[in-house]
């Protein structure tokens, strides 16, 4: 059954119930605008991800990009130091689009949502020409500050809480499959971790209470959102190809079986959503974080803000969303 | 230019300088979410616009429909009785874009957030094959206990702030324009509200002040949303029609030029983002809401949740999106 075969209510109706309530949820959805109890000072955070853009219905099921669409943006929430609470999500459905895949994608929000107490709180339906999932997430600082991107000072701790380049794996992998390249050997979880991105939410509240310095989440890939807190912070993270040769090395299978350098995928993959944090050197980093470099001073004003091994990557950096790179 | 022939970083360089701050911004846009004082629970609501099913290009500037996003999710945010306090914006646009529509875009979010003190505190950019703005709006209730759809009690009095079907009698106008048939005598101001509703936001407040019982805004006609109280309060609202006909008449010489029935605008037009609330008797009304009907108790299971007189309206009830009705 297509969506445009029953009516909007009907629709509703069907993954509605599927959808968590959420711990700080007064009201959710159903009416012109969810309540939700706050304590203090919250975050917003929104990403949209549109079909062949961000996602392809051949790859990743309705559940698999409701899961994606939540965790980027709990992912978010968490790298500002907060507990996220609530998501709302915009939702643009070509008329030929399965009810299923609707009540799929509800389940993937759910899935990813109800552990954590994060409530699915409202939400709107649209038709458009482009399968489209819009989600603004919220969280509370519970009295702490925000963790920046702009507070690392030379000196500090550069560490990082969760995986790097496994997503990028994944992808490759299923890309090199459908193009009959490989069977998938032992990509499975490659492939899942593509699919099913899982940040360590409660790694960023973790940081904040030990006194990062500056934090996000890894989006674009370690070089590019590396350079975001260099740049943002006037210092440079040199990243130690040393520290990040064990995720590189768990990648090496993958990619001889694609033919690249594993390096790159550690380097230059996103979509993890792992956080990327620095810490002042005093600090006893969390358990969660692995240390992979260090922040150095800005030589010079153009500095990248990032360098590996104290030199300038020369490979690409990531994602531009008008441009391939 | 087209949005292809810069880079994102440009991009957002030219249009975040134009977007408010806000009152209640802790830190805006450039982070991994945005940080909001908060005093206490606060509401959450999000709306999309999909090009050629919101709005057209051709018929709206991007300034335009950068003020309707925010207008339509701010009227939301309104109708609980709380107070907007800032937007979140995520943007799909086709390579093709003019940079100066998105300039536009940001130019009409502002004009409409800025005298409310709301702050439009972050976004996400993304490509893909149409425009779509999706907006998240929050707003705080200062301690008021929201103002839902489900509070109508029998014999409260029905009433509106705002306009009705002013916004489907300038697009209308717009419509018969386009295929040659008027030159648009008079309608420059319906057309205006069709491009730029504005919707009584201060009203949402003065309502649940006054002890409104229920309320919503009228997204998607009067007696649709009228019928959704209704329905929500296990109650019928039964407007009048002596009571809307100065609404009628206002609107009688655009009727007459596009051949059509000014009550069919007043009772189905949507978009005008007006609030309709319901008052137990003994409440003096804000100034701005007019008396338009009655809560009566519903009949019988099935009730429609509105009549007009006591009859069930025979015409088509306003939209749904992905069926013409």
């Amino acid at each position: 059954m297509r969506v445009d075969e029953i009516t909007e209510t009907e629709l509703i109706a069907r993954f509605a119930p599927m959808l968590p309530v959420g711990v700080r949820t007064v009201l959710g959805p159903g009416d012109d605008a969810a309540v939700l109890t706050a304590r203090g000072d919250l975050v917003v955070t929104t990403d949209v991800l549109v079909e062949d853009h961000h996602f392809r219905t051949r790859w990743s099921t309705g559940a698999d990009v409701g899961w994606r669409a939540a965790m980027q943006n709990l992912a978010d929430v968490a790298a500002m130091g907060a507990v996220p609470t609530a998501l709302v999500v915009a939702l643009t459905l070509p008329p030929w689009t399965p009810v299923a895949w609707v009540e799929d994608l509800a389940r993937g929000l759910a899935q990813a949502c109800e552990p954590h107490g994060v409530g699915v709180v409202g939400g709107d339906l649209s038709a458009g020409p482009a399968l489209s999932v819009a989600v603004t997430a919220l969280g509370e600082l519970d009295g702490r500050r925000p963790v920046t991107r702009g507070g690392a000072r030379p000196g500090d701790v550069v560490a990082h809480a969760g995986v790097l380049g496994r997503s990028a794996a994944g992808l490759a992998l299923l890309a090199a499959a459908s193009e009959g390249v490989t069977s998938l050997p032992g990509g499975e979880r490659l492939v899942e971790a593509f699919r099913r991105p899982d940040p360590p939410l409660l790694s960023g509240v973790d940081a904040a209470r030990a006194g990062a310095s500056a934090m996000l989440d890894v989006s674009d890939g370690l070089l590019r959102d590396a350079g975001r807190i260099g740049l943002a912070s006037g210092v440079r993270l040199d990243l130690s190809r040393g520290l990040l040769a064990p995720g590189v090395d768990a990648l090496a299978e993958a990619a001889q079986d694609v033919g690249v350098d594993p390096l790159t995928w550690v380097l230059t993959g996103g979509e993890d959503h792992g956080l990327l944090a620095t810490f002042p050197p005093s600090v006893a980093l969390p358990p969660s974080f692995h240390r992979i470099g260090v922040v150095v001073a800005a030589d010079v004003p153009g500095d990248p803000g990032v360098t590996v091994d104290g030199a300038t990557w020369a490979g690409p950096l990531g994602w531009d969303h008008f441009h391939a790179t």
